[in-house]
């Protein structure tokens, strides 16, 4: 039985009430911060600041840009794999940020930069919304052409009040250090995303649904998306680094460890196939697992060759998870489209331990005496703090990540699973002209289920 | 009847003429600025400059960067949407845009930077070129599968003499604040467009053209250019703007305000389909209408949520523009093939009008009593302005744009009307065949219609 | 007969040795720089630096962050123009040049910051290994759709170790001026791979294979690769030359002779033509032909009246390759699949020669007395050079780079032509379908010719 996706007024209301919303709460809450203000001529002579190159915006804007493209072009073409959801891919993906980083300001306002009832904006915050929509467009990978936009935008709301807790926890209350993200973006945003795909199980998808394959040119849109994501992740890693050697440090190491899980990526993908071949999709994704799995250490004193290391081991990792791991997750009815199991979840995980055992084993003779306290912020009431204390901490981020994830992406889940929201049936889900008004040629089916007629029937 | 699209003599012939009278005039003007040169070194002491991190090129390059991807694949793959038009709309505009920038450094620089018999140019030159050749973009989208390239480079000669005359005006004379340019490159940009594609009116267009559709993955290529001008728009909008805050902060307008467009853009989409669905050609537009309406109050004072409610509107006004204005205005023969009424001329307006608001609420004390006066350039024969002056200066400014565009764009429009510049038949717009060798099988007509043959019969 | 293309043991092999040796160079050899380490608070103090905006990641990121763009999405997706070698084209790019940039920062670091036993690594080293794979990428185009996976990434190695001694040579024995490597990246790269091409040729190619030609979409993702290649030029030819104007006036230079050459590219395509019709694989190639000739010269004072010129003329030079040329060298045997003696080899020579014209006519009335010498760096050992003979080294230069091409391609060629290596046999050049998983209906030929049992049989 074909289900009701008639959108036309679910989405324009959640759209309206939504945008908003936003806009009450921006004006209650949100300023620009001291240097994004006019104030930043007076706040230069109390900082003692004499240029205005030292302004925030000059060391992160251009990682800032990169980190946009990643989550608008790469999580959105990356998307564009499968034969007839292209639009959805990218289009959807597009509205979920286009929110996501709204309520993202707010939520990460209230935990971190507000002061006298105001949150303080400035490029940072535009980094970190986008840094919280990304763990969103992880989970909406593995539930890719089987929701609905009203649902998506649904689940941003909650992911992201829970991202912005589960952040404040590892970073205030832990305090941890996790620059890109391996635990509080990659882990915490698969394990949602898998956990609220097992709630909507769809357990004849397989037998009833043959549009959940590539084509030639939709694999070719999507390596636009799976470049972009890599060339930048460097950025991505390094944009809320300390200024000066951390942040340069952390590029190095990102992409170091990117380049080598590409050879591991190419060699475990041909080692797989009977015939020796490629598969694309391994390529696509794999290839991204080494910026994963340094998110948590990149800039940390990892050191070069311990970046190639953790490289070659999330590629072998990834790829076999998407030959072996997600056909058998499948069994147990989870079903993850974009096998973000596999580039997010297995590799944020094992970059939150790397992260944790290599802040175990920092050293004074590593970083300096002052070097080491200034680094992992071992100041006030964590002055007494030692690196291997702190890679417990670390690890137990991991741990609260997970948690998240599953508790939240239970509750959301159940939401979700409410039958008004307008999500495909079996038959309709990964095409795109349940939501698309596309050109007669390039219909298949759907389209007369969606009217406001058959909305009564069904 | 077919026209004679023979272009062996005519392309070639302009492409020489301009590019060596450019190189005549680059000879006899053109020079470094003082940043650009090995004066630098001098430069540095006498204007008590410490570091070279304070060169110029520091401070706007990534942002120039962007712009330029903004030009040349924002605009050209935005372009790419109809089914047969992909070379036309992305190789023309690089065309174009090639030339554009080489003219728009010399007009720009006669009006700005001429010191002693020179024009000056440094990175800031480069950004404003691609301004300029930004409103030419504009038109183009507006005549796009309906001229030929030699009608194309011609008017660019026109529209970027003309774009420096505005700008100069309003700039110079005016003296407002349009940093973003909605009024010099959107309003002017826009209506210049339409006015000459009324002027070159095609009445039977319609009946007789089956070309001007999308199709599946054309729309796809038209996403690449939405999402890289959606992306960079923050770069645009916060490229000239002064160092420090100001730059800082037209980011973070431009970023809110483009999000907010993007949830009204979706929203309305599906509101006015009856089915529901979504069109992907509003998508691809009107949700970069946030951008061009803060393109004037970006670096003002407009707060994070007033950046929210003017995307919040001009989403709304543009998506309704493309599904009831666009329709209408072919009805008074008013063809526009992007819809940049949509675009960028209601919305530029909607700038304009935004800008002029804003700066006529300016406050001391939000500004501070000297950064008001430094940031409106309330100095020399300006000093006397108030506020509310500023903001009568800033709405004399849309006019003088729209007095620019329809004189303009008449005059020049009745220049392409000319008989011999090679503009294709009704039955072969919209179509690459025309001016593109193409495989045999991607051909169907106009080949043997242009060849020297059958150019004399013609 | 079909060759043997089974890649199931070669690949994974290859990709699992070289990675591992990877690991263990970096291991015992590459250590992080001081602005890169934590000791860049020490290194401040004792070079006197103020702040951290100093660190020499600022200056570079940004550029080096255009210059992998350029690498990976430039040159892998101007490889897609092929109809069905699309996933190899930007895949095998891909894979290439993620094992090179690692090697590439052993070969050049062992020649450049090599101290004490160690190799000092910063961001000028990505942007030197991004440099060193471009050549490689240069070499791969020529050989495009006719090696396998194994003989590209053997080609990698060697080619990148010849390009690091030929870079020393010039650097630091001929101590020549070459910063966006006309001669180290471009003449190297492009006369390697046409004389691996001719050691490897195929006489019966152009007879017995139908498949080497593009199609509508493939050359529109083929612009994607063409337009970041054009726009990011500026950075390319920047990324490493001096802070402040030297930066600053290599941007200016190599956007004004790019933006001169699409102009007498179009005039020359459809000059061409007997329909006077615009070839799209002209378009693709020869606009960027300005940024390849004006890299060595592009920091000089070149001028800007000097870049158009420049950029006029290798628009000509180019454009005219591909007709005329192009089919020529197939006559004497030497394929060149995307023209890269038209893009890379010819304007390589001009560059080489602008550069040693532009440095032969040097004064001190351009550069400032003290500007000249620290421009060309006539310091120590080399302080008695003049401009004059400035020039005459870099000429030497040139020939130099033209030697280790032909010698080096040679040896390199016979290495690869080794019957074991995987490539594929006439019928299957320039398909996907031999190393690449397709589905079903992608597929023609190849497939049961890879496997293991047929794999005995050849």
């Amino acid at each position: 039985m074909l289900k009701n996706t008639y959108m036309r007024w679910k989405l324009p209301l959640i759209c309206f009430v939504w945008e908003t919303a936003m806009i009450i709460l921006f004006g209650v809450f949100v300023r620009y911060n001291n240097e994004a203000n006019p104030s930043w001529a007076e706040f230069k002579k109390t900082e003692n600041i004499s240029l205005d190159i030292q302004n925030d915006f000059y060391y992160r804007y251009p990682s800032f840009v990169d980190v946009h493209v990643m989550i608008f072009v790469g999580f959105g073409f990356l998307m564009t794999f499968l034969q007839r959801y292209g639009f959805g891919g990218v289009g959807f993906n597009f509205l979920m940020a286009a929110f996501g980083v709204q309520w993202a300001i707010l939520m990460q306002g209230w935990f971190h930069t507000f002061e006298e009832g105001k949150i303080r904006i400035g490029v940072e915050s535009l980094i970190n919304a986008d840094f919280c929509v990304g763990s969103v467009a992880i989970a909406f990978g593995g539930l890719l052409g089987t929701i609905s936009p009203v649902q998506l935008l649904l689940m941003t709301l909650f992911q992201v009040t829970l991202f912005a807790v589960n952040e404040w926890i590892l970073l205030d209350i832990l305090h941890v250090v996790d620059a890109g993200g391996s635990m509080t973006i990659h882990t915490f945003g698969a394990y949602f995303g898998l956990t609220v795909s097992w709630i909507l199980n769809r357990p004849k998808l397989a037998q009833t649904n043959n549009k959940e394959r590539s084509a030639y040119y939709s694999d070719l849109f999507s390596m636009i998306g799976t470049l972009f994501l890599w060339m930048y992740w460097p950025s991505f890693n390094s944009a809320i680094s300390n200024h000066g050697d951390a942040q340069h440090r952390a590029v190095i190491n990102t992409y170091l460890s990117l380049a080598a899980s590409v050879l591991t990526t190419f060699a475990i993908a041909s080692a797989v196939d009977r015939k020796g071949k490629l598969e694309m999709v391994y390529i696509q994704n794999a290839t991204l697992a080494g910026g994963v799995a340094v998110g948590t250490a990149a800039e940390m004193m990892l050191s070069p060759y311990g970046s190639l290391i953790v490289g070659f081991i999330v590629g072998i990792v990834s790829t076999l998870g998407f030959k072996y791991l997600t056909p058998l997750l499948l069994k147990i009815r989870l079903h993850d489209t974009c096998g973000i199991h596999n580039l997010h979840g297995m590799p944020g995980i094992i970059g939150g331990i790397v992260g944790a055992v290599t802040a175990a084993c920092a050293t004074e003779g590593v970083y300096g005496a002052e070097g080491l306290r200034k680094f992992f912020k071992f100041e006030g009431e964590y002055a007494h703090r030692t690196p291997s204390m702190q890679g417990g901490y670390q690890a137990a981020g991991i741990c609260v990540s997970l948690a998240f994830a599953f508790v939240g992406g239970t509750l959301v889940g159940l939401v979700l699973k409410l039958p008004f929201w307008g999500d495909p049936s079996d038959e309709n889900c990964f095409n795109d002209a349940v939501y698309w008004e596309l050109a007669e040629e390039d219909e298949e089916v759907g389209n007369h289920y969606a009217t406001p007629e058959a909305a009564k029937q069904v």
